[in-house]
Parts: structure tokens; C-alpha cells; sequence
């Protein structure tokens, strides 16, 4: 099976969730510039995952760059990862209008950790169709990334219980892990091109 | 005519109805975790509504691999199909905020039934123009699963006026049906590429 | 200059405003079935609007199809064209949540008229850039289903000021002129693949 | 790494701010002529959006039209670019449902020209990886046009605290600036298509 469609359809799933998240930003009545300020926590919320949803669109589009085939289990392992990516701005919405109160940062983390799981489920089930030695098992490679994501989003939703704004933090912090674009992955696709 | 944009149209409308339908959770004013629980049914049905559509649109993802011409009766069947596809996100919402009450049930089973009818005369549409010695022919056959959702959804239509709960079990066998991807017709898109 | 973009991009905003609009439906609380009733004068409106805007993606589909070059000055007739279908949702739900009352029903010929003389404009653009020789310019010919239509138009919103419901009764007919497909740009076209 | 999925994501974001903004229109509940007198502001400001969206589309198909190469940083220059696009409508709303007041219009201008900004720190890197001699960088040349947008913009942006219209008829000039087709990149891109 071609892998055109399928990321045609997850650019397109991917392009509504970024892009609905921010046009949900509600205008305010008030022409006044304090009008703005109660939107700040929001408008954070929604930077932050903008920036999320970036991220897993840009890993997504270097994963299936490197990737030749796809079958059924494939499709269905990258909608569950759409479907926990499309939570996204409903719990951005919760915790930004709820200015970081415990729940709703609560389930952003879980929410996070959820979709960062469902990434890993569609990247290890391809690599099990490459096989062990192809160019997306040695570029993943022993993904120390993706454990220590888990163990923050862990921490993270462990001390909303005590303060919520040190899981904001720690949710900071995963992001501007990945952000960090993985240079071997990039410097292993320059290899393909080249050849 | 070539089918790229047929597939680039479709897979436009298919990411659009799946995502703004999850988008469409309204964000409760509480930050509480009890303010979730009214939400259940919601989520329910539009976790459901979202497996339905992403079984059309794997299902469509195959059926256009397959088919090397098209025109334009093609393309009004296939916008006959988003069409009913379009109106899902309204019957999953009326249901879900009814808490499976009886004729939002009996709507939701009724757009099901014809969104499978309107698949099903694409499929036949394009099964013609490719001839019944085709690929698609062969792959689609004597299509039992078709003939089994029809009387299901009919049953489970029929059930509501008793119990609607009965019928949203019976619209979880029919996702369950076509959820277990159609082995036969991988089989033939895998010869396809060995040729 | 390539057309694949202006394929997506145009493909991207129709099956926005042909999706959104269907999903713009409003869930009724009440969940009994007389609930559906004030409902059916916008869901009709949202089928005949559904139907313009397939047409237009159809034609648009076939006609970029038959054109080799594209510049800046088709994007911008393209973007004029996106422009005023992206109108249609609006005078669609006031028409539809108004009853079919006057001043709605102007407007929505108006938009459908625009929207027609916009494709005009951008398929006089683009046979100007291919020769009067061209594919094109024999397909489309001396057009008097786009005479007609304007015609029907004009017609249809003077007919608004003795009884709007006569203008819906034309927008139909100017639809059905438009849904038969054009047998020649078919032929054209396969003509074409067949060289 | 192939710009493909780039374009096509690029292509999605735009194309559902462009569309959004427009079907974000309220319709009005009275379907008297009159009703709509009060949504002129706001019309006038989503045609003026939707032409500063029309352009970048335009800019950013040509841009990355005569680029070869991107990597991970180009990418996180488009997602940069595409968040500042994405606050557009934002205050497109604001300016519009506040008839023209200082606020809205300062921050309207603000967000252009972080967008511009964005566009052209874009534009820095891809002429970067391209080379200085590359038809990009001869393309874009010096420039005039980004520098003078700057300067327009501060000047709007000043002008809002002695009268708001003063800015939005400067905004309406940079649009008119960019407007024009930039003949330039056109004659080296039909350069390109004859070699």
C-alpha cells in the first residue's frame, strides 16, 4: 500500500487540530487592551501545544519519510494516534479558561503521555515491518527520548496533586526536549538522499 | 480523469468531519473531575463515530487504490457518500447529549445505513467500470459484510423503540465487523505490488 | 508555474466550505422527532448548497485538469472564486434559518451568481493563457449553460420581491443544468488519455 | 527531506484560516436588509485578511516553488510563520466587531508584521541552504518590499493612537504593495520551466 494518502490524511487531521486550536482563542467584547490580559493563561496553553502538535507533525513526517510500506494495522495505529492528538485542544481549552487548576492539567498531562504512547505504538510497529537493521530502527535507535518523556509526564501529573504549576514546567520541559530536532535521524535521512 | 484529487478531496472532507467532531466536546466551566462525568455519553458516541469514520476512510483508501479510471458519476457517488458522512458529527452529537435516547438513536442508525448504502453504490459504480474480472471485483466479492451490517442496522433501528441501548450495541458489532481489516483485499494489494 | 498547489490548496478550502457547512447544522436539545421539523427548511437549503459547491469542485477539477499553465494572475482569479463560495455557507444558513424570507434570498442568488461569474472570469483567464485552440477553449465552447445561468439568476432575485420561494424553485433548475455532467469535457477528456 | 509534505501541510493551515474566517461571518437572526449594515466593519476587515492570507499563500507557493532543499529548522520557520497567520483572524474579528477601534487596529498591525517578519525570516533561511547565487536569492533581491511593509507597519501601528482609520488605510497600502504580482520571481520561475 502507498503511504501518499495516509499522510495526506494526517496532514490534513493535523493541520485542523493546530489551526482550529488557535482560531478557538475567543475574540473579546471589550476593545479595551486589558480586555486581553484573563486570555494570557490561554493564549500560553495554546503556544504550548502548538508547539506540541508541531513537534509530532514533524517527527510523523521524518517517521514516515523513512518508511516504504504500510498495511492495516499501520492505518489504524496512526487514527489512535490522531484521535489522542485531536484531545489535545479540548484539555489546552480546560486548563488554559481554568487558569492551571488541578484536573484539567491533570488530564493535559495524561493526555500528553497518552499521545506520546500512541506515537511510539505506530513508530515501533514500523519498524517491526523494516526490520531491525533498516534506516528508521537505527535512527530511533534506543529512543531515550520517548523514557524520558514518560517518567516526566509522570512526575508531572504527580505533582498537580501538590502544585500545577510545576507539572506546566515539567510538561515545558518534555517539549523543549523534542524540540531540539533529532540530529540523527535528519543526518540519516541526508544519508538516503545522497545515495 | 485521473483519481489524485478524488483522493485529495475526500481525504480533506474524511480529516475534517473526524476531527471537528472530537473538537466539538464543549469545554465544561468546572474544573472539577466530576464536571467530566456528564461528558461520558459524549465521548462515547463520538469515540464510536470516530472508529466508523476512520473505517471509511481506510476502506475508501483501498477501494480508490484499486481503481485506475473515474469520472464523473463517480465523483457525484463519492460526494453522495461525504455527503452522509457529513451529517454523522450531527447524529453522534444529538445522541451522545441525549444519553442514547430514542429517536437520536434511531437517526444515528439511519445515517449509518445509508452512509454504508452510499459506499456501497460508489463500490458498485466503480466494480462496473472496472469489469467483474477486476482486482476491486475479486477483492470486494460476494461482500457478506455489507448484507450482515444492512440487517444489523435495521434490527438495531427497530430495537430502539424496545431499548436504544440494544441498538448501540448492534452499531458496535457492525464497527466491529469491518473494524478486523479485510484480509482478503490486503492480499490482493500485496500481489498488486509484487507484480 | 506547477498546478499541483492550486489543486490542493483550492481542494483544501472546497471541502472546508462543503464540510463545515453541513457540520454548522445545530443540535436540537430536545431530543423527540418533532424537533428535527424547524430544522427541514435549513437542511434543504444546506442540500442544494452542498450540491452547488460539488458542482463547482467538479468542474474546477475537470478544468485545471486541461490546463497546462498556470500564473499569478490565475491564482488570484482562483482565490476571488475561493472567495465568494466561501460566502455560500453564510447566505445558506440565513436563507435556511429565515424561512426562505426575501432579503436571504437575494443575497444567496447574489452570492451564487458572483460565485458563477467568478468561475467565468478565472475559465476565460486560463483559455486566454492555453489558445483558442486548446482543449479548453473547444470544451467549454460558447458556454450557454453559464448564459443561462445568469439569466435564470437575474430572474430568480427579481422574483424574490413577488414570492422567494419561486427563486429557490429557479437556483434549483440552474443546479440541475449544472449536475448533468458536461458530456463533451468528459469526451475531451478521454480523448485526451486515450493520445 | 522532500518539501512535499511541507507544502501540503502548509497548504491545509492556510487553507482552513483563509476559510474559517470567512464562515466566522455570524449570521444575522433578522432577515431584514438592514441587518446586515452593522456587519460592514467586519466584512471589510475579513476581505482585507483574506487578501493578506491570499498573499502569503501566493509568496509561499512561489518561495518554496524554487527551493530544493529544507530541513528541520526550515520546517520550524513554516510552523512559526504559520502560528503568526493563525492569530490573523483573531484580530481580524476584534478590529472588525470593534468598528476600527485603537486596540484592535494596533494589535491587527502588530500581527502583521510579526507575520511579515515570520515570512521573511523564513525566506533568510531558504535562501541560506539555497546559496547566494541560487534563483532564489536573485529572485528576492533586495528586497524593497519587506523593508518598506516595516516601515508602513510602524507607522500604522503609531498612527492608531492619533486615529485608527490612518492605520488601516496604510495596511490596505502594504497589501496593495504586495498585491501586484512581483514580476521578478515570475520571469525566473518561467526561466526555470523553459531551461
Amino acid at each position: 500500500m502507498k503511504k501518499g494518502r495516509l499522510e495526506a490524511f494526517s496532514d490534513g487531521v493535523i493541520a485542523i487540530i493546530i489551526t482550529i486550536m488557535v482560531l478557538e482563542l475567543k475574540v473579546p467584547h471589550s476593545a479595551e487592551l486589558h480586555a486581553l490580559l484573563p486570555m494570557l493563561p490561554t493564549l500560553f496553553c495554546y503556544v504550548l501545544s502548538f508547539i506540541y502538535v508541531g513537534i509530532y507533525w514533524n517527527n510523523h513526517h521524518h517517521m514516515i519519510y523513512m518508511v516504504d510500506k504500510i498495511d492495516g494495522k499501520v492505518l489504524w495505529a496512526n487514527l489512535n494516534l490522531l484521535f489522542w492528538l485531536s484531545l489535545v485542544p479540548f484539555v489546552t481549552a480546560w486548563t488554559g479558561e481554568n487558569h492551571f487548576a488541578q484536573w484539567p492539567v491533570i488530564f493535559y498531562g495524561g493526555v500528553l503521555a497518552t499521545t506520546g504512547a500512541s506515537y511510539n505504538l505506530l513508530a515501533r510497529l514500523l519498524i517491526k515491518r523494516s526490520g531491525k537493521n533498516s534506516m528508521l530502527a537505527q535512527a530511533v535507535g534506543r529512543d531515550w527520548k520517548s523514557i524520558a518523556s514518560v517518567l516526566i509526564y509522570i512526575t508531572g501529573i504527580a505533582a498537580a496533586f501538590y502544585n500545577p504549576l510545576i507539572s506546566m514546567g515539567l510538561y515545558i520541559i518534555v517539549a523543549m526536549i523534542w524540540f531540539i530536532p533529532d540530529t540523527r535521524i535528519e543526518r540519516k535521512i541526508l544519508g538516503k538522499q545522497s545515495c
